[in-house]
């Protein structure tokens, strides 16, 4: 199985109105409701394409008692989800019908304590040994030390199951230092790593931090991949016009499903490409549109990219 | 036993952002939560008045847990709130830290099903024997009969039990006509009843209409009640400042507590003007300032109001 790990799950909900306006009062005309946080993301993207998938991090109170209820009704998705004494925070987009924007509201999360933490490890350690690829998706809640994706790369390492780092900031530096195999950050985590703003630069200088391979996520233009096989740029056939929620995380699907079907590194970047552009024209934020997904896995550019200068 | 009846039973979520800014994503820096609906924050007074109080309504779904949960935990109030196979409403109000200002978003809250609403009446017929006093609070369901409230007027009179109705719109102007003992409306629920905006006209109006006895709510001026015994304004001593929600369920618990304390009227309007004023300038919305309560309670001005022409 694919394990993918969420410290900071969540309960994601939308809330569609007619019109924001701040300071009114608003009915909500529809509500939808799923477990949230990236790894979760990228779960229900590898369970869709056939693997078997087990998601841990955290789960605690009621939003996180719904959590488990929901992810344990997925088909191939295992809930090793890690019971914790605070409530797992909940999100919510409230979409406007009138412009078709989102706002973002975002719950800070519950502080995970000293005993959790370790509870943790030695859960995830457990589910490692039986791992075929290991991701480490998105931020830290409070309580997490700040160095955790390090270890979590180590411990994986250690026992030669390739992983996946997907964060950003400060966790993200600490945990290329650990020599992930693979890291996927977009534009601006890349730039916040590195300091450099030229892509490709930036991609290569991440992977002398120590990541093995960098797939630096460049919104419309597609991915750009830097590993010890080689250098390539894949790119979706034409601009797709939709919603990007989700679209990062379906990209890392993709990375790991061909990374554990021991495809070249071409035909694993064209999988996340396809997906993530299939993730931007499904109706519902965060799913793909099989269709379009088999229809776009053929017409994805991939190429040599240069070396920078 | 006072019963407060509560239809559209909620859980009402604050968040506080530094600043609501539409189309942007927002990390809240606290979430509070608490059980809501006019009903239910017309219980928590009277219970903290020394009220023995039960509520009923509808809880469904995991927020319909979590309001339950929290209900026992209040000393006084007992939680007879009626199953339903649909998820409580939650209610989410952002609060702009920089201008103080709150943005509200509510759910619709769930379709209530014919045979949720029978089971709704037979429990209500059973609670209403053991009650000194009745509150039927708030907005109505989707599912639940437009003439919902009138129905359960005629319930309570049946068993000589004083019903109070504090509801706005079509289901107000049904429940008025069953003769409710008193309404409790605000100005704007109140020209909404009667087509006028002069406070005593329509007050009296409203009385014709059906109503034993009306206590309107004007705002910072006070109540008006126009009743069998006669017609009073009382007004607090000065301008209270502060947040507003939840003055009037506080000034519902006033009447309530006065009545089965036998008061005459001018003491049951001092009771919910103090308590009214004494929420406007409570820290936390909803709650009151116990210490401003009593202090209030004897600089109400109770005066005799004139008849409009």
């Amino acid at each position: 199985m694919i394990l993918t790990v969420t410290p900071n799950t969540a309960l994601d909900i939308t809330y569609r109105v007619q019109s924001l306006r701040p300071h009114a009062s608003h009915r909500v005309t529809e509500v939808t409701e799923r477990p949230g946080g990236k790894g979760l993301n990228v779960a229900r993207v590898l369970a869709a394409l056939g693997h078997e998938v087990t998601v841990t991090g955290f789960a605690g109170g009621a939003t996180g008692h719904i959590v488990q209820q929901r992810l344990t009704a997925e088909p191939g998705v295992t809930d090793a989800l890690v019971p914790i004494a605070g409530a797992s925070r909940r999100t919510i987009a409230v979409v406007d019908e009138r412009t078709g924007d989102t706002t973002q509201l975002n719950e800070p999360g519950p502080a995970i304590a000293p005993a959790e933490w370790s509870a943790f490890q030695e859960a995830y350690e457990d589910l490692v040994a039986d791992a075929s690829a290991v991701a480490l998706c998105g931020s830290l809640p409070p309580g997490v030390p700040v160095n955790a994706y390090a270890g979590l790369v180590r411990t994986a390492r250690a026992a030669g199951v390739p992983v996946l780092l997907d964060t950003s900031g400060e966790p993200l530096r600490r945990g290329v230092a650990a020599r992930p195999d693979i890291i996927k950050p977009n534009a601006d985590e890349l730039a916040e790593l590195t300091g450099s703003h030229e892509p490709l630069r930036a991609t290569q200088d991440a992977r002398r931090r120590g990541a093995h391979a960098v797939v630096a996520s460049l919104g419309t233009e597609g991915l750009l991949a830097v590993t010890p096989e080689g250098r390539w740029r894949a790119a979706p056939p034409a601009r797709v016009h939709g919603n990007p929620t989700g679209a990062g995380d379906s990209a890392v699907a993709g990375l790991l499903s061909g990374l554990v079907d021991h495809l070249p590194w071409p035909d694993r970047l064209a999988r996340a490409v396809a997906l993530s552009a299939a993730t931007v024209l499904a109706p519902v934020a965060g799913e793909f549109d099989r269709g379009a997904y088999e229809e776009l896995l053929g017409q994805v550019a991939v190429t040599t990219a240069a070396t920078a200068a």
